[in-house]
């Protein structure tokens, strides 16, 4: 059951989709501090706090405070409060389970026992907002029901759960057919090549370097020919330049965000100064949306959406500042206070608080200052793309996902978790996030497989991948100056190969569990307390996680770890994944085990009664072959699955196509 | 069995104490390609490779490259190649065993299979080295002999094995007696308290800033009479301000480290501009030792040397750089690559290779570049502190331990493990680091037990510190900005008393068991795969360790985690510690277990037949009495533990006095 309590709630996210009348009476377990904007729940001792979606720590997010706050933020380590996203959600498992979603563009401050190890405080820390209670049995139940009240999650086509390749720092189109070659030659799947910023001319939105890609319509082609759908990124900034049709159009139609005199707010982002567009204003959106028509009419069908915090790098304001500063110490002896203050200058000219509280949107004809609505700003990014599409290529699927998101966003694109680093620690992060992203709507996620910046290890890209054949966006990434992490560089290719193949061989199963978990508001991902409520110590249980209605994951991701604990709330079969004919079969009972996992070996697991439908070999999602699908359980004699293998779309409806499969 | 190759090795270390003949005859499975200074093994599937010290990520080394490089580095993120120790040892475990000691004073990168997963490749990077190969049977043989070549232990003052307090941003008196009356208010043990930079004048070593400490010697004298011990720090750089006599001194009597053209070098530090003694030169090093009396007459008996690395902030011709550059870019439209070329100028700033070039030393008789001794700087600052000490106060134990090391340096002071955050994954790595710097000589040690940068949780802090009651330095340190983090700040205050009364009941054994290691060099914290070769499952656990002859430690360092795995290679008592009064006793089996840890309980393991000596209760090591020493053990009737609970010295030797209890 939800209930709804306002306050003062004036700046529409459209991140709810029902309209529920607002109640009076609180629950006396809820303290609200009206004029302090405070939301207080005393928490038991074993009481479990799950929820807001991308963020650092744990799947129980108790013992940290987290504020909603879409930062650029390069570094995931333990502290940091804010990620990319805004996702304002908790899910209270305890003798009552409920979840609380804070309902506003603002920032919101969630502090889960950190100041007082049994307090769990929200606080709003400016305007109104809307409280949403959601009581329920299960927590399944209550987040069915959350997710119900945000809308239907953005499906992807089913090309997007193909393997994925990216790097920052492919620079022409000789790059980008020798990355295709590469994977070919090795005899290793591969569904799509990112194109990173350079693509473009000076990193100007909705242009192509024709020097470096002369002939990017043919590349487009050719790659399609092979089955290789290229995604380009698309920045939030746009630069001013003279001439560049983007920014003489926004400009003379006003499209831009201004400052408190009326002059278009500038920032410096990779093309140098730019223009930010007003996503906030519905006929920007409109515009904005209708400019990827320049990549989609040469043959793109998918797009990622970057920098759209928005990250600025500095301003005007911000350099002056700087160097103003930096004068006065000139010839200075500096000491610790002045080191200490100029290193801090430069570190606040970029993502600025005062930069963000310096420029404008118009929201329904009025003027509202960014940092109301900072959170807003990726989510009505992504829209204005989304609503283009739907408009203009009605019956085209077109993959998009951005790195900023608010709830509500995840009707209209999928996200990627941000510039993480190829450490250890953020494959586990990466395990973590899933259910929590899962549990705000975003099913279409993952994190940069091998990780974004620093280098990586041969061992941790077999493991990071042999944990990213689970996860929807299965996109290797990494940033211009570390090593190199095309899976053809490696060693151990006949590891690497294997774990490719796997992953297309699970997308009948995977594409089939997200259709479901898209259409019925259920989680791909879930903690395993979500499905054995009654097992205490699956709410212990950090680095397991169930997939779908059948498999239980116990990825391994620690360095040089050649098993590890697996704790089985049931009964299950160990699937030890060597390569498509090589699948050891063990029974496990109830309770834990350390299981040992090779290099090479992949391990997951088979809840009893449920069944894997397994896809046959394939280097692309259309070589999949539904006559050639193999199905695997155990004490499964009587079970049923129902494969969702894609849907029709009639009178504006999506319906799933259903098929079932018995042992 | 050691054997010495050498290869040009000009600077000499004083790492090594033995003097062993130069072989030729390398054994087959090392290769030495001589022009390049590689050291290449060719590890086999199995091999696992310990040592390195103080280094991030695993205890097993393996699938990463290192560098020994003294590095002021206040991240301890996994890609970090060097911390502030250069720690060049290596120990390999498999179907051979054997150790590798690389002895020079100059950059030595380790890659342990991180270009080429099965290839060991040491590269010293300039100059000459000596190399030597430790065989024997087993690693715990290895070790020793290791530790017998580069000579024995420093063993810090009893009273240092107590329970102490820091923080940087104690001002002044009043701060220092309201820690120490907040303790004895709380009834928690408390040894020591520190000072850091704080209590200097405008941070010039062997000064008392007389404003906020106006009665220094009456503060040392008050807390002494508590039974509280003052640790003051001491920077490596020296402040250029006429009139203060260290810095007159220094310049008078040529004792600081010079450029090429003989002036002195200067670089910021925390006072502003700096002279940096030469401590590779002995005059200097007598002289700068024999300030440290400024102190010691003063009643203190402790100190830490900090900056040694040396941390540089800046130096003039960077800042001149950095403004030059900043210049040429006023008024422009700066783009991606302007605003990274200036993040990164003013990155470089500090701890700059080229500055780091740029200075010189004097060592026997001759000027050699900072940058061929960077790594011995530290270690000959705590050098010039030790030798005096022996000299001016013979009958005095003084504690020392040091930021900045290299092994040899292991003789004269203990480190700490430098800026560590209020990460549980900072725990870990504290776990993690203790048996590698063991291999390495160093006893006393342990890290900023809750973390020096960041905020700290309350779990987190109980979480550390019942890992800490085992380390030998068991401080309590935290930076300022961050949450105050004393103990008798938190809501638990039993769970933490608890918990330092359970250290002073160790303090007996853990005592004892450092001083077998430092007279019989060995390890107080081991990995499991030392003591139990055959046990294959040993070689996989990271996260449990063997503390002296009779415990195995397996501490919770997950948030939110109530209990956790352990892996035991033998039957084992567990006690589960919640107070002096309430220690459950188990037995468990050899094998696999997850056992439950509230968070007011700290778990350890005694070994069969081996026995723990257990102290009363006291808030002070004076107030531990042998008469009420108690035995804990199990399955022990004939078992012996000879307590080493001090030495005598002799003729200038020192002899451990032993004692022995039974069940």
């Amino acid at each position: 059951m939800i209930q709804k309590y306002s306050f003062e709630n004036s700046i529409p996210t459209d991140s709810v989709v029902m309209d529920i009348p607002v109640s009076t009476k609180m629950p006396e377990y809820l303290t609200v501090v009206k004029e302090e904007k405070h939301i207080i729940y005393h928490m038991k001792r074993q009481d479990i706090v799950y929820g807001l979606g991308e963020a650092t720590r744990g799947i129980n997010k108790r013992g940290y405070i987290y504020s909603s706050n879409c930062s650029d933020e390069c570094s995931h380590t333990e502290e940091k409060q804010s990620l990319y996203g805004a996702h304002n959600v908790l899910f209270v498992k305890g003798k009552r389970n409920f979840g609380l979603f804070v309902d506003t563009s603002q920032r919101v401050t969630f502090d889960i026992g950190y100041t007082d190890m049994d307090q769990l405080l929200i606080r709003v820390e400016n305007g109104g907002f809307d409280l949403y209670l959601v009581e329920g049995e299960s927590l399944d139940e209550i987040v069915a029901e959350f997710r119900g009240l945000i809308g239907q999650s953005y499906i992807a086509p089913k090309w997007a759960f193909g393997y994925q390749q990216s790097r920052w720092g492919y620079k022409s189109e000789e790059d980008i057919r020798n990355v295709a070659s590469q994977y070919e030659q090795a005899d290793m799947p591969l569904e799509a090549i990112y194109l990173d910023i350079d693509y473009m001319e000076r990193y100007k939105d909705f242009t192509i370097n024709t020097e470096t890609f002369p002939q990017f319509e043919q590349l487009v082609s050719d790659m399609k020919e092979k089955g290789i759908h290229l995604v380009p990124i698309i920045d939030a900034g746009v630069k001013i330049e003279k001439g560049y049709e983007v920014y003489e159009e926004g400009v003379e139609k006003g499209y831009f965000c201004k400052t408190e005199d009326g002059e278009y707010f500038t920032a410096g982002v990779w093309p140098g100064k730019c223009h930010f567009p007003d996503f906030m204003d519905k006929d920007a959106r409109i515009w904005f949306g209708s400019k990827y028509s320049f990549l989609i009419d040469k043959g793109i069908d998918g797009f990622w959406n970057d920098m759209n915090e928005p990250a600025l790098f500095y301003t005007d304001k911000g350099v002056k500042e700087f160097f103003e500063f930096a004068d006065t110490l000139r010839g200075e002896n500096l000491d610790i206070d002045k080191v200490f203050a100029l290193r801090d200058k430069m570190e606040h000219l970029s993502n600025n608080e005062e930069d963000y509280r310096s420029f404008y949107h118009k929201l329904n004809g009025k003027m509202i200052c960014h940092d109301q609505v900072h959170n807003l700003y990726g989510y009505f990014m992504t829209r204005a793309a989304r609503e283009a599409f739907d408009l203009l290529y009605p019956d085209r699927e077109i993959l998009l996902f951005s790195r900023a998101s608010c709830i509500g966003s995840h009707r209209y694109g999928g996200i990627w978790t941000g510039d993480n680093c190829s450490w250890w620690s953020h494959l586990l992060l990466n395990i973590k996030m899933m259910p929590s992203l899962n549990m705000c709507g975003y099913l279409y996620t993952g994190a940069d497989i091998g990780g974004f910046g620093c280098n990586i290890s041969e061992e941790l890209m077999i493991r990071w991948i042999q944990f990213g054949v689970f996860t929807p966006l299965f996109r290797n990434h990494s940033a211009l100056g570390t090593r190199e992490q095309e899976l053809y560089r490696f060693k151990n290719q006949d590891v690497m190969r294997n774990i490719l193949k796997l992953r297309y061989s699970l997308i009948p199963y995977l594409y089939s569990e997200y259709l479901k978990a898209a259409f019925q508001n259920t989680m791909l991902f879930r903690p395993l307390a979500f499905a054995y409520p009654e097992d205490a110590h699956c709410e212990q249980v950090e680095d397991e996680l169930l997939l779908g209605e059948s498999l239980l994951l116990a990825p391994v991701y620690e360095q040089n770890a050649r098993g590890r604990y697996v704790y089985l709330p049931e009964k299950m079969l160990c699937i030890k994944y060597r390569s498509l004919t090589d699948m050891e079969q063990t029974v496990y009972e109830k309770g834990h085990h350390y299981i040992k996992a090779g290099l090479e070996e992949c391990i997951f697991f088979i809840r009893p009664n449920r069944l894997l439908v397994l896809g046959n070999e394939a280097n692309r999602t259309t070589e999949l072959k539904e006559e050639a699908y193999q199905v695997i359980g155990f004490e499964a004699e009587e079970a049923v699955y129902e494969l969702w293998n894609g849907y029709v779309v009639k009178n504006g409806l999506r319906k799933p196509k259903k098929k079932c499969y018995t042992l």
